[in-house]
């Protein structure tokens, strides 16, 4: 049995979006329990339609408080003591749950999250990562913005985090890790990506070596690594451009009735290329580093999408993601000593 | 009349794409001179079959080299004094020309363009910029990786370049620049950014502000400044997220009988919608913050795409481009001191 602890309050939604993801996520794996964390009262009325089957594996844990979409990462700390979020978090740090999702505020999930439940020894600062997709299937990417500024060894750092992810939930037994950098200046990229370079191609770990930002939609990586400002850029951007993209073709396809009688026809195909790029199976960061495991949900994701999150938390649970951060980053840096 | 002159033989196509791109140009515009640089003999031969109205407006100049696409750019300075970007550079230098267009390789371009021209007063290092698209319309994004890790005066330098350019070529009295930055940090962004937006705000530059990756491509913006690292990833994620999309819309569409009909009947609105995205119309980057005008175009780029960079050459010409980065910046610096 895999438990996981939802912070029920979380997200833009709240309840109305995390309890019917709780029972698609229990529908889909029989193995799952749940802790729904937040107000004890509106929650057990939410959950009183369940199945009977499913009900069982659900049990309530009471928060008072609930972190605010827009506040700060200080004041949910240090005011928020008894928030749904900071409590489901409290419930993995204590062993009840094998991991935490939410889709409360970044910030105050990183910060929160790294005062309960500490960093590894031998990580510096937690890393968020997410998996975007390319044409062969897709990469995971981080860091996505907790860091800026990362050193070479920070960057070593994500190479090792993301590449036990990767393996975890991909199944891979050794990861292609990238390190993303750009062709363009007179002497390319910056010296601290060119010295993670050389860390990373003395390691053991499958470093295939530089990738740029065009190249990662391709394929051939499986892990790619860089600063969390370039992260966190280059994933909104895609965001950006998808949307962007997917807004010109419904333009094109309303513009006159030829058109319109077009869309209808073409609806199936379309359709199916829009489940292709839904950035709905995407949905799931996972906050590496921490000595648990805890996994941030967009803030306007649906049911479905957060769903998809609490599956990447119970994958990460059944492959002891943390413990295997932590002996992998161990031998790697025995060896590095050694050497 | 203004004279724009071209490295005939850059780019992976060389003649082949810069010939009938100048065709399309001088077509286009008839206060358009071309001066094409590169092999005479050659030259001569290819321009044999234009139009006598055209002919007149164009001539040969010689140069017995050519830089290769993958040759360093110390080695193009030391090694290549006359290839045809390196005359085609001169030219503009001894103002024989207004501006040069080539589409040879970009370190190659901004060493040589640097050491010939050199950067105006003011000026720390040279940037480069480019429009893309956005659902309003178009940003002009820069720096695109001429340099890395951007101090906070580098960035304001960078705003100024591209709120002149910006103003130059859309015609736009002022421009809005934003500041590419993230949301998800505990404390957001870097310093460099941080203090940017200080000098930004307290400037006289229409400035409004920090925007993320996603919310450039909605548009609200004219220029967004960001360190040259970030921004070359934006720009490849951009083209790979583009291609991407289309991979998966062509596979969609060529899935089985009913959806190659459907693809059949949707053809002129798919066929709208690519013209509406087609990275062709982007083609040109500026090399701002030199003692004259040049204009890189992509190096597999097709006589179309060619003719837009010479088209924005021209535009820089006719707004002295330049010169308005030069007063304009003085003024900013002066204002800036006097506070």
């Amino acid at each position: 049995m895999t438990i996981v602890s939802l912070d029920a309050m979380g997200g833009d939604a709240g309840p109305d979006v995390t309890i019917p993801a709780a029972e698609i996520a229990l529908e889909a794996n029989p193995d799952l329990k749940l802790i729904l964390v937040g107000d004890q009262e509106l929650l057990t009325k939410r959950i009183a339609d369940l199945k009977p089957a499913l009900a069982e594996r659900v049990s309530i844990r009471h928060a008072s408080q609930k972190v605010e979409m827009d506040e700060s990462p200080s004041s949910a700390l240090r005011g928020k003591k008894d928030s749904s979020m900071r409590v489901a978090i409290n419930l993995v740090k204590e062993g009840e749950a094998g991991a935490c999702v939410s889709a409360g505020n970044t910030g105050a999930l990183m910060a929160t999250a790294r005062f309960v439940l500490k960093t590894l020894p031998g990580i510096d600062r937690p890393a968020i990562c997410t998996s975007i997709p390319s044409v062969e299937g897709h990469n995971h990417i981080l860091d996505l913005g907790a860091n800026v500024d990362s050193s070479s060894d920070h960057l070593f750092q994500f190479a090792v985090m993301g590449s036990v992810l990767a393996s975890a939930v991909d199944n891979i037994e050794s990861p292609r890790v990238a390190l993303l950098n750009i062709g363009e200046e007179e002497i390319k990229g910056n010296d601290q990506v060119k010295r993670a370079a050389s860390i990373l191609a003395a390691s053991e770990l499958n470093y295939i070596g530089y990738i740029e930002g065009d190249q990662v939609f391709k394929g051939g990586s499986d892990v790619v690594v860089c600063d969390g400002f370039v992260g966190n850029v280059m994933l909104k951007t895609t965001e950006g451009v998808a949307k962007m993209i997917s807004h010109f073709m419904k333009e094109a396809f309303m513009r006159g009735p030829l058109s319109k009688l077009a869309a209808v026809i073409a609806m199936p195909v379309l359709k199916s290329f829009r489940k292709r790029i839904d950035p709905r199976r995407y949905n799931g960061a996972s906050l590496l580093g921490l000595r648990g495991i805890v996994v941030k949900s967009h803030g306007g994701a649906d049911a479905f999408s957060f769903a998809n999150a609490i599956k990447i938390a119970t994958l990460e649970v059944s492959k002891s993601v943390p413990e295997r951060i932590h002996s992998e980053l161990e031998t790697l840096l025995t060896r590095r000593e050694a050497v």
